[in-house]
């Protein structure tokens, strides 16, 4: 007599959760020093001093009602302009805090977005695979329907695949670059292609269809110089779903935003995202970490880990004859298996203490998605077991 | 081409809010000490110092990672266990950190429960009037049926009309006792009656009926000697929703839990609300406060000036001829208001800057909600408005 979707969705199998057991038994053996894990996507990089200061310094002073007290639903006002003006002064945009809804971190960005935008039971949400798998729960608990298109072979975007699967019942595609699992960050040409495509059906279509950019590892961005294109200066009908979870390691803290330009088309659309907010029972966003943000909004993260565990492992992968996304951003890489079949590789790596995630859950059996938000001497003894396997497979 | 169902939710009109506007108007005017708001349910009692020394104690003693990481959905075992053994203790329970799932407050324990509990569209939830308005939004998001049940006149259950409005689609039945806005602490012979129904509802439908608890003002309770009785130890198919919002005064920081006992009927309940969770991306609870909350889970709140205000205006109102419903927790009088029309009475008082909600939300247009969460100088204040008012009706 209880939901049985929900029920499913509570007991399903979880890879991740199934490797983590598998690590903490072999910690106890072998020690944890010893267990290559590479499955979860849990920042090495600690938040930084600022975040730390800002706490003891708003609790020492002022008093526990300026911090602890419900903020409006869309959040403090100083915190949403504050990031406003981060974001104007970095892309020349024109933001204030009435564009801004403060939400509990990306996930609860992509539901009160995907329930505002589907208006019937069946509208279609397109998401691009590789993905993260979550969507697929968002989307349906939102009453939406999944659309999947795969990119392409390089993980890049397959333009041509998404004007097949657009329908009039598209609502809105999930463009996530930095992309979880993969890694990749789409081109600023493919991206127009994309828009452009986007543009076009809206015409036949006559109404609009929203690029709902998930953008948690934005600020990842581990090649020099590479610009990732900031869409809704590309086009108009764009919702960003933002996180700090990633960018200053608050994954826990559950602290994010949504953001509606005030030029797409539906004007009334950030409102039906308050709406959302509302009806899921968010309430505010937690307000001590909305203060926190006001004071810590241009920090930058430490990329240097990153940085040169992507080097490291990209490097030596590809000499060893691993087929891998060519990674830009976030701190994921996607390998092919040698023999396309990333559950079995999993399985014949987890021989050697070394955990990486199949990619099936992801949208790709042959791909295995590896974490490398870890400590860089793991990432080079983890070169050793990939060689060893390889030598298996040959 | 965006959900109408959710831009209703985010444009309607909200009473309080405007309550608010006005409030700040006048308070720019005559200063906001002259200003008698009793329309928000923000707790006036700052936050126990030793929230504030665990926050601290927890930046400058653990490494970020410790407190800022992903928990797992359920939330950390030592908060869970400590949750557990602060009502072992309590209430001579039996319960495991395998009981609870940590939330973001009790909002999202509300949604997750009712979305867990309703196995098809239409099926029932039951609400007792008066009752939170933000119920009704809760249950049509989770696509179950409202059944509004009136309290008796003096705000106690109404166990005739529950038997009356049971249905075999009743799946189940929130009680929110201390209640808002009512006040009033359901007594422990109504609550065995309504147990007892149940129960007999249950062997008769041949399912369970459970008994969703909404707790946020378990602690708050203002007369010496009362007790709350706790209803998982009445009654087996209860499920407890809690936060720490008023208890702690920690409301913008959204924390609280699902608690599921062993013996329900359904035993993979608590798995379906862990499926809940994740389908409508609440990730975890916020981790910095789930270790705040393992180590101030036995602080009591100071009810001192919950209680004097309670006193001073149940008494001064009684006094001059008002009918209020009885209070013996939370911090809110029910008013009748003398003609029976309290949008009428609300409009009149802000004719003095005084500011009370009226009933119409809850459940009752004849009542209105007056939240005396402020300084005892405004209570005394109001009493002198309360008086002229009066006047005005004779």
């Amino acid at each position: 007599m209880i939901s049985q979707e929900m029920l499913k969705l509570g007991t399903s199998k979880s890879v991740i959760r199934e490797l983590a057991g598998f690590g903490a038994q072999r910690a106890a053996i072998v020690g944890a020093e010893n267990v290559l894990d590479f499955s979860l996507g849990n920042p090495s990089v600690p938040a930084p001093k600022e975040v730390q200061d800002a706490i003891v310094d708003i609790i020492k002073n002022y008093e526990p009602k300026v911090y602890h007290s419900y903020s409006s639903g869309a959040g403090h006002d100083g915190c949403r302009t504050a990031i406003a003006e981060n974001l104007n002064k970095r892309y020349g945009t024109n933001y204030s805090k009435d564009n801004f809804i403060m939400t509990c971190g990306a996930a609860a960005s992509l539901n009160i977005t995907i329930k505002a935008l589907v208006a019937e039971p069946g509208d279609e949400i397109m998401v691009l695979a590789p993905f993260f798998p979550e969507y697929t729960v968002f989307i349906a608990a939102q009453g939406g329907k999944q659309v999947l298109v795969p990119c392409k072979d390089d993980m890049q975007l397959n333009v041509e695949g998404i004007k097949e699967a657009l329908t009039p019942k598209t609502r809105g595609i999930i463009v996530n670059s930095p992309n979880n699992p993969s890694g990749v960050v789409y081109t600023k040409e493919e991206m127009q292609e994309l828009c452009d495509l986007l543009v076009e059906k809206e015409k036949e279509y006559g109404h609009p269809i929203y690029i709902i950019a998930d953008e948690p590892y934005r600020e990842l961005v581990l090649i020099d110089g590479l610009e990732v294109p900031f869409i809704p200066n590309m086009y108009k009908n764009t919702v960003v779903c933002y996180s700090w979870s990633k960018s200053l390691s608050l994954p826990g803290e559950r602290i994010g935003y949504v953001l509606v330009p005030n030029n797409v088309d539906d004007e009334q659309l950030i409102a039906a995202c308050g709406g959302a907010a509302r009806a899921l029972g968010f309430v505010c966003a937690p307000t001590l970490f909305q203060l926190v943000i006001e004071r810590c909004v241009n920090v930058e993260p430490d990329l240097t880990v990153y940085k040169k565990n992507r080097d490291l492992l990209y490097d030596g992968l590809t000499k060893l004859g691993y087929n891998v996304a060519k990674p830009a951003g976030a701190f994921y890489l996607f390998i092919e298996s040698p023999d396309g079949d990333s559950e079995k590789f999993s399985e014949k790596a987890k021989e050697y203490d070394m955990l990486v995630v199949p990619g099936t859950g992801f949208g790709s059996k042959a791909h295995m998605r590896l974490s490398y938000c870890v400590e860089t001497e793991k990432c080079e003894k983890s070169l050793e077991v990939f060689e060893k396997l390889m030598k298996k497979y040959k």
